[in-house]
């Protein structure tokens, strides 16, 4: 009797054609049946968004890896989660969901805006062993070669050892030659921030509009944390859970008078 | 000399023109003075999205409360808070963030979707007490009458208490007449869920579309969540953080063998 191979549901918010996406499939090929559904286009930035009031759509498309089954959607990267689920995989369960290889970090604070990381946590609310990546390199034509293996070490300890029920994980990747990792460090959430900013200009008829921009900004000098363990060349991994409750605050509100 | 009066700012994701958010101006205005910043159409399971790679406009509007400065955004919710704080406010640090009154329910796993909850995240993590108020009535002509008492009253205690530093409240209101509403409770999150189901249908092109729906499954029967306290007619107020770390899985994961 031969065991069954893994199916791996893949996704992204950098769009199903991002480079980030393909070096994932390639990375993860060798562990089991691999099918991509993800965004016709980015949506960086989205967070846990999803599509109300309005239509989605779902396409079968061509992925430069053959063996990969690929399907992309009008929708947000949770979108993609919900409908590979209910539509495209027929009631198969995944064994496994990788979200990235995302163009940019999203440690620290990144993970609450992170289309990358919803799609993860997504897939952790659906019971779905979850994980998402990111190299610290916002280029389009980022290299991705030295984080498949990083990729490959992830994903074969999270299939031989399960993942913490209620988390998925977050894990990045520094932006330098594979040969100068250091290792991988397990880490919190680093207390840092984004001072924002935009940038205002005036359209041709004299209205103003806005681009976000912003600076990021870390007062926390932990050395368990996901910032120390990135500046000082280490792989970080975060696990993530979706349990928002402030459980150490219940305390404190309980002495206010509410009635 | 007089004490100065708190700066309160008001957003939501339903849009400047809902029912809530004027209840909610009404609710806050003897506090102190009030400026809303609200997205211009409704922005319902936006989460924490962010618009990148999109110009945003902001719009001074005329709002039904004439006491109250009003400002439309093109963005998202979450967007409104850092275009008010970079901008709209010119400095001033507001002493208050409330977002809502939203239409609808943001208890349990809805807090993640949530475009008003992600609001008052976005104010803790710029350091401003913040506060998202819910209704559990979807209608546009929704019945905020009565949930005004409970902004009061929450409002109130957060001025004079402060909010525990790093945490927001998310206050959900049962939709039962005020006289039913029994008091409130502080609570954690129940572990609850969406059961995701899309509506198939085809376009008269005959391309298929899909529009997301789902249906809300908890099983988890705890008296100290959310859940339990609006289905038995209490007020739930749910303090919220932005520390995604699911610390308790940071031992289990360095028994991994990752080098």
């Amino acid at each position: 009797m031969s065991e069954k191979r893994p199916l791996i549901l893949v996704t992204n918010d950098d769009g199903v054609t991002s480079k980030g996406i393909c070096a994932l499939v390639e990375a993860v090929s060798e562990f089991g049946e691999v099918i991509v559904v993800a965004p016709d286009k980015p949506q960086s930035g989205m967070g846990h968004a999803v599509t109300i009031g309005r239509i989605l759509r779902l396409n079968e498309v061509q992925f430069p890896i053959q063996t990969a089954k690929a399907y992309s959607t009008t929708g947000t990267p949770v979108d993609c989660v919900k409908l590979a689920i209910y539509d495209v995989l027929g009631g198969r369960v995944p064994d496994l969901l990788v979200s990235g290889i995302n163009h940019g970090s999203n440690s620290s604070i990144n993970v609450i805006y992170s289309g990358t990381m919803s799609a993860a946590v997504e897939g952790a609310v659906e019971g779905i062993p979850s994980i998402g990546f990111s190299l610290l390199d916002h280029d389009a034509e980022a290299d991705f070669e030295g984080s498949k293996v990083t990729v490959q070490r992830v994903v074969q300890s999270a299939l031989a050892n399960g993942i913490p029920k209620g988390t998925c994980l977050n894990v990045n990747i520094p932006k330098v030659p594979a040969a100068e990792i250091k290792g991988i460090k397990i880490c919190r959430q680093a207390k840092a921030f984004w001072e924002e900013a935009f940038v205002k200009r005036e359209d041709p008829s004299g209205a103003p509009y806005y681009w976000l921009t912003g600076e990021f900004n870390n007062q926390d000098k932990g050395q368990d944390t996901d910032e120390w363990a990135l500046g000082n060349n280490y792989v970080s991994i975060v696990p993530v859970h979706y349990d928002m409750t402030a459980h150490h605050a219940i305390a404190v509100l309980n002495e206010w008078d509410l009635g």
